[in-house]
C-alpha cells in the first residue's frame, strides 16, 4: 500500500505487542518500518530482534533512546556515557542509522538549566565520534517544556540545534516531534534551519489531547484526536528537505489497554487520513 | 517588616481564607499587598471588597483575571468583550491599575493557533482604550506551553510582547510569572525587551515541582520547593527596571487543604528566604 510507504510505527505505540507479534502485524498491514525501544529489544535479545526484523523485511527507522546526560556526579556521568555507547552499538546491530536522545532533567537539588545543557554538549563531544564510527547519528529530541525539570532540559528545537550545531551533522542532529513543539511559533523557522543543515534525523508524530494525565507522560493523543495540524508540520519538514520516514510514537494508557493489533491498524489508518491524503 | 515591603499575596494561594480573614491575616503578618480574583470578589461584593481592603490599608497589586478572547462565534466573542469591560470596571473599583489577562485556548475543533492569537490582538484593540479610560493596564500573561490548547494560546513572553507592542504600553503590557517561563532560555532577553518598553505590569512567582497532577492546574509549588531560582528571575526583572510588587500566586491542592493562615505565614517566610535575603 503506497500510502504507507513513509509510515513507521514506533514500538511504544503498541507496546502490548511482543516483537514477533509486531513484526507479523506490520507484515499483514503493509507497514514497512518500525521504531524500536531499547528495553523490549534487550529483553528479546538484540541479535534475535535484528534477525526477526530483517526476516520480516522491515526497516528500523530509529532506536529510542539514549541520553540522560546531565549528571554531575562523575561515576553517574561515566555510567551514562557507557550506556549511550551501548545504545549506539545496539542501533548499529539493529540496522538503524538514528539513535534518539532524551537529554535528561535537572540533577536532584539543582536549579541550573544552563549548566545541565552544557554537560549535554560535553557528552555529545564524546559520543558523536563514537556514533560516527558505528554509522549512527545522534538525534537530540527537544521535549515539551513541561518535562524540563525531570526529563529533558532541552525544550525547544532552537536549543537542540544550538547543541547539535557544535558538531558535524552526520554525528548530531535533531528529532522533530509534533507533540513537543506544536505550540512554538518559532519551530517552523527552526525546522528550516535544521533542514538547511541536514540535521532532521527523524520526524515523529503524536497529537495533543487534554486533559493531561497525572505525571503527563502517557497522554499523547492518537493522530487526529487533538489540536495539531499534522499536514502543516509535514509541510514544514518537507519544505526543509526532509523526505524520510514519518514515525508515529504514542504513549497512551488508553491505547495500551486495547488490543494491540487493532491499535496498530487504527494508527496506520489515521496516518493515511490525517497525514498523507 | 521591611523585607515584606514588595510582597503581595495572590488570593488564590490561600483561597480557603475569606476576604475578611485574608485582610486580617495580612495585617497581623505585615503583608502590605494582595492580588485579587474576580469570583471571590464578586461573591463578597466589589464595593464591599474595595472598602474592606482599603480599611485594612492593603494595596491591590492585580485583579485576576480577564481574557479568554479567542472565540470565533460572534455572540461568544461579544460576551467575552463585555465580560472584560466589567473586569476593567472591577479593577478600577478595587483600586488596582493592573488586570491580568489569560488569553484563552483553541475553540473546539480548531487547530489554528495563529488565528487564535490574531483574535486576541483584535480584542486588545477594543479593550485597551476602554481600560485606559479607567486607569487600568492590561497585562497579557503567557501561560506555560502545556496550556496552549485549552487555556492560553500565548505561550511565551516573546509572543505576549508581539501582541502587547501593537498597543501603547499604558494600555497593554505583560505578566512575568516564573512558573510559566522558567524553562525558556529566551525569557531573560524578553524581560529586558519588556522592561525597555515599560511593559512589565506585574511580576508573579510560583515554583516548579513534579510530578504534575492530572489536569496540570493545581501543582504550582511553594516558593523554594522546586526547580526555579527565584533570585535569578528577580534579578532579570530588576535589571529591566522593574521595582514594583512581587506577587506569589500558587494553585496547589496540598496548600489549599491546610490552614490558610499557616500557609500565608509560610509563604511570606519563603518569600523572604528565597527571594529577598
Amino acid at each position: 500500500m503506497t500510502e504507507l510507504a513513509r509510515f513507521s510505527i514506533n514500538q511504544m505505540t503498541v507496546k502490548q505487542l511482543s516483537l514477533p507479534e509486531l513484526a507479523d502485524s506490520c507484515g499483514r498491514l503493509g507497514i514497512p518500518n518500525v521504531g524500536l525501544w531499547r528495553e523490549p529489544v534487550q529483553s528479546y535479545g538484540v541479535d534475535a530482534t535484528a534477525k526477526l526484523i530483517r526476516d520480516a523485511g522491515l526497516g528500523v527507522t530509529t532506536l529510542c533512546r539514549g541520553g540522560f546526560l546531565t549528571a554531575i556526579d562523575p561515576a553517574e556521568r561515566a555510567a551514562a556515557l557507557d550506556d549511550n555507547r551501548r545504545a549506539v552499538d545496539e542501533a548499529a546491530a539493529l540496522g538503524t542509522d538514528t539513535l534518539v536522545l532524551v537529554s535528561g532533567g535537572l540533577p536532584a537539588g539543582s536549579k541550573d538549566l544552563r549548566g545541565a545543557r552544557e554537560r549535554i554538549a560535553d557528552a555529545l563531544g564524546e559520543l558523536g565520534p563514537y556514533a560516527e564510527r558505528h554509522g549512527v547519528r545522534l538525534a537530540i529530541e527537544p521535549l515539551h517544556p513541561m518535562y524540563a525539570a525531570d526529563r529533558c532540559v532541552v525544550s525547544t528545537l532552537a536549543q537542540a540545534l544550538d547543541l547539535a550545531e557544535r558538531f558535524p551533522a552526520h554525528q548530531v542532529g535533531v528529532t522533530v516531534d509534533t507533540y513537543h513543539i506544536w505550540w512554538d511559533d518559532d519551530a517552523p523557522a527552526q525546522i528550516a534551519r535544521a533542514g538547511a543543515g541536514d540535521r532532521i534525523h527523524t520526524f515523529q508524530l503524536a497529537d495533543w489531547t487534554t486533559p493531561l494525565p497525572a505525571g503527563v507522560l502517557n497522554g499523547r493523543g492518537q493522530i487526529g484526536d487533538g489540536s495539531i495540524d499534522m499536514r502543516e508540520w509535514k509541510g514544514y519538514v518537507e519544505a526543509a528537505g526532509y523526505t524520510g520516514p514519518i514515525e508515529v510514537e504514542l504513549f497512551n494508557d488508553g491505547l495500551w489497554a486495547r488490543d494491540g493489533r487493532e491499535v496498530l491498524e487504527e494508527t496506520a489508518r489515521r496516518f493515511v487520513e490525517h497525514v498523507i491524503r
